[in-house]
Parts: structure tokens; sequence; C-alpha cells
């Protein structure tokens, strides 16, 4: 939006830029939440003032994600060191992770990482199963470099292997991230999270979505009205990756000119999550609760 | 075994070519079934009468699949056709399947598949959802490749977005293999089987699991005791495709010595299952049931 007010700071010309970076992501909302935002700090303002002022306002959201994103990690440390596992001394703790909630999706911490970050830095020995998250391999790809990175201990596995490894034993907490969040706690995020809410529940692992409260959608009551992107065949069709020399590719994994349907987010209900971790602290996915940690948004509810 | 008695007819060679063969497939029955039959036939017989008698047996396992294959075909379609949206003439019909149990994996019809082709041969209007089945992409290499060559409508989908599918109503079917089934109805097969049917539990779809008798393991009864094969990281590291100039390649999804872990099958518990279609027709999934189905049988159970 700063880049659009460079080129052309006309508001006209501004609602078209918003509209095209809102239609870009329709089930995620913190985008929509951020232009919506900087709309209406601008509309008042002459022309002139206006890139000055959205360059703040960037600014400032960016400050205000890299500290919501730190305060999610201190309240997701407490969760992690109630773990039945963890206070039975019982060591690595595992935690299963879908999808890139970190760093390169945030700012400084992300969302579900952060809480693990946290663990890390404090010497916690915690061990990460990172789902690979087709079609886009966010997991494999982002969410290994990371860790990689942060030194913390993973395996990347394929999202079919995560039931299994419930029913084993060998996971303490699932978490994950949100792209938005109904007011009564339905969660939608990237696509095979409610798979895992499933298996987390059949075998009693808790599971925990972590997002800062600009991801929830206050006017949305039931999930079944979130939008859920659909986005090309070929991302399921064709996976990206790297030859042995090091080029960047894509190799098609089945015949020629295969259908294929790409449904990029689904939505956990709320029974299956044991909580939420925002940077207000823990909060239980009902929307009186909800309601209780925001009270200044309780009047965009209808 | 064959090709063993052809290289050394001697027991004690046939008996280490079986452990190997078994060994080569820690999870999936049917393998040890057919080997241990095999040698079963051969003990008593001079070692110059082997390979003739090793022969006629293979070819008339080959046979009694194929004949198999086509009773499950049959079995599975009288479900088909007693599925409410078949009944309130909803078509297409929407099947989703996990791996392949196909004529690729089994003999002329398959399993899973097998009530599939059974309903496009009947001029049933029916659309599979095709799970591409994450490491191997048995999904989507195989079964893509035999329902396009059958002319059955399908769409790849990535292993993910099942529960999602389920959610939208746009599944009214699960039909899956087996690679070992308990005598009490638990099913050992591909991994990311169990997320499946924890879907299909959460959201109502009836979920069947269709094989030969010859996948029952009479002997274990609960599913903790099926050892679950662990296979090379690369599978899950390096995906295996086609570049656009036809070259098989494989590329690598992860930063460079990404650690992976690779459990091969997952077992889901019979209370998931809504019924097992076998070649002496449907049943469900406890013991009583399958063993007055397979009364010959009752005395291998301890």
């Amino acid at each position: 939006m700063w880049l659009a007010t460079q080129e052309n700071p006309d508001l006209v010309a501004l609602q078209l830029a918003a509209n095209e970076l809102i239609e870009s992501r329709p089930t995620a909302i913190n985008l929509r939440w951020a232009v919506d935002e900087i709309l209406k700090k601008l509309t008042d303002l002459p022309d002139t003032e206006r890139p000055a002022r959205a360059l703040a306002f960037v600014e400032e959201v960016c400050e205000t994600d890299v500290e919501s994103c730190r305060c999610i990690g201190l309240a997701g440390l407490e969760i992690i060191k109630a773990l039945p596992a963890f206070k039975k001394n019982e060591r690595p703790i595992n935690v299963l992770t879908h999808c890139n909630a970190g760093w390169l999706a945030c700012v400084d911490w992300g969302s579900a990482l952060s809480p693990i970050y946290s663990a890390h830095a404090e010497g916690i020995d915690i061990h990460v199963w990172v789902d690979e998250t087709r079609p886009r391999n966010q997991g494999a790809s982002l969410t290994s470099f990371e860790l990689d990175q942060q030194g913390v201990p993973f395996h990347l596995v394929s999202d079919n292997a995560g039931g299994h490894l419930m029913q084993e034993g060998k996971v303490d907490l699932c978490l994950v991230g949100a792209d938005r969040v109904t007011r009564n706690g339905d969660v939608a995020n990237k696509i095979g999270t409610y798979l895992k809410a499933l298996a987390a529940h059949d075998n009693e692992v808790p599971f925990y979505v972590a997002f800062p409260g600009t991801t929830i959608d206050w006017s949305t009551e039931s999930w079944r009205s979130i939008p859920i992107e659909e986005r090309s065949e070929d991302e399921v069709t064709l996976v990206r990756g790297r030859l042995e020399d090091g080029t960047i590719t894509s190799v098609s994994i089945g015949p020629n000119n295969t259908p294929a349907a790409n449904p990029a987010f689904d939505v956990t209900p709320s029974r299956l999550i044991t909580g939420l971790i925002t940077e207000r602290g823990v909060v239980n996915p009902n929307e009186y609760s909800i309601k209780n940690l925001y009270p200044e948004y309780s009047n965009f509810i209808q």
C-alpha cells in the first residue's frame, strides 16, 4: 500500500490497489485488516501526505507484529512447561507443526514456531516433526530451513505420517498457525490442518493454534462462510525442488494432463482445539473467552 | 519362489529365499501367506519336482487373485448402489481413494478400485478423488494412470485435501485397500489412511476397506503388534517425477541434509471402519463376523 501511494496517492487508485491485495488472499484475514486500517488512516489526509503516513503505519504494523509474536512465544512456552511429558522429565519434547508460521511468514519470531524458539532459547530439549505441507511444501522448504538455522532438532515427515506418530505416542503437542479465526474459535489454516486436529483429538494430544489478534474475523460467526481459496492445478501436479547440481526446477508427478483440485485451506472446528495462543495469552476456543480477551472488538459483532 | 527353485531347489536355499522375500515387506501379509503356502507344498516333494510345482502354484494364486478381485468389485458395487447419493440420483458418485489398489497392485481388477471399475462398467457416473499418497506418490503416478486408461473421471488431490472435501460434502464414499487386517478388523494400510478414516468418521462418510481373505492375519489380535516398516529418508526429501523433456529425475524439496522420518504404513482401528469388502462379501469389522466369513481359518487363532 505504501508502494501504491507512491505510484498514485489518489483515493480511487488506492482503493483499487487495496482490492487487488485483499483478493489475492481470500481466506487469510490479517492482510485485509492491515489494508483496511491503512485506508482508514489515509482517507482524510491530503494526497501529498499519504506516502509518509503509509510508510509510518507499515513500520508500526511491523513493530507490533514482532512484539505480538514474542508474546505468543512466551505464552506458548508456558504450555510446553505444563505438558505431562515436560513434568515427567521426558525429553525431547516432541512438537508437530504444519506449514510455516515462523519468522519467514511473520516477523522475527513467527506465531506457531515462536513458542518453540522460546523453549529452545531456554535450553529445553525440543524436537519438531515438520509436516512437508503439500502441495507447496512450505514445511519442507521454509520450516526446515528456519529450524536448521536456529539449531532446533527436527525431522521432516510426509503429511500422511502425523496420525501414526500420534498413535505411537511420539507427539506431545501440535502447534499450528492460522489464516483466519472466527469469533467462536474455528480456525482456517493451511489445507491438512483439520486432519492433524482430528488425529490429535483421537489420541489425546493437545492441539494449540497460535496467532495475533488481527487474525480474528469478528464478522464471521460460522466457519462455513469462510471462503476457501482454490489454487492452480499445477501446484499439485508439479513439484518444485532442486536438482543435484542445484538448479531449481519442477517435476511432474502424474501422467500428462492429470486433472487436479487444489483447495488451499481447511477449517478446524473449535471442538478439536485445546486452546488459542495469542499475544494476550492463552484462551479457550469459544466466543465468550475470545470476546473477553479482546473487549475493544465486541462492537464489531453484529 | 519359482525363480528360487530354478536356482537351487534345496529346502535350505528355498527357506533363505522365503525369508528374504518376507522381510522385504514386514507390514504386508499377503506375500507372507503366499510364500508360506508355497513352502508347505514343496517340502515333501523331491528336488526335481519343485520348480514345476512352484510354477503351478504361482499360476493358481494368480487366477485366484483375479477371481477374488472380480468378486470384491461386485460386492463393492452393491455398496455404491446403496449410497444415499445414489438413491437420491445425485451424480457423479464421488469416491475418495488412497494409494494404489488397482490392477497395477493386484491382478486385472485390483481391490479398492475394483468396485469403481464395476460401477463404471455398468454405466454409473462415478468420479474419483485420488490422494497423491506421499511420499511415494502411488496415487499420482499409478492410480491416476489406471483411471485415465479406464476412462474413469478423477481429480488428483494432495493428501491434505481429503478432510476439507468431506467437510464440503464432496465425498460419498472412501474406498481403500489393505496391507494387513487383524482378525478383529483393524487395518494396516499405506501411511495416511488413518487420517482419512478419522475425517470420514467425523463427517459421516462411509469408509470401506477392500481386500482378499489372504490379507487377514489370523495370528495378530492387537494392531499394536503389527510391525510398521520404516523406509528411507530419501523417499521424503526427494520427489521423483518427469521433467518437461520427459526425463525421469528426482528433486530435493528441503534444504541439504534435511533429516526425515518415513513410516510407510499406519493402522486404522476397526471403530473407524464402516465395513470390509472381501471376495466373500461385505462384513462388519469385528472378530465374530470375520471368523464367520472364513470358518476354515478359525483354528489358526490361538
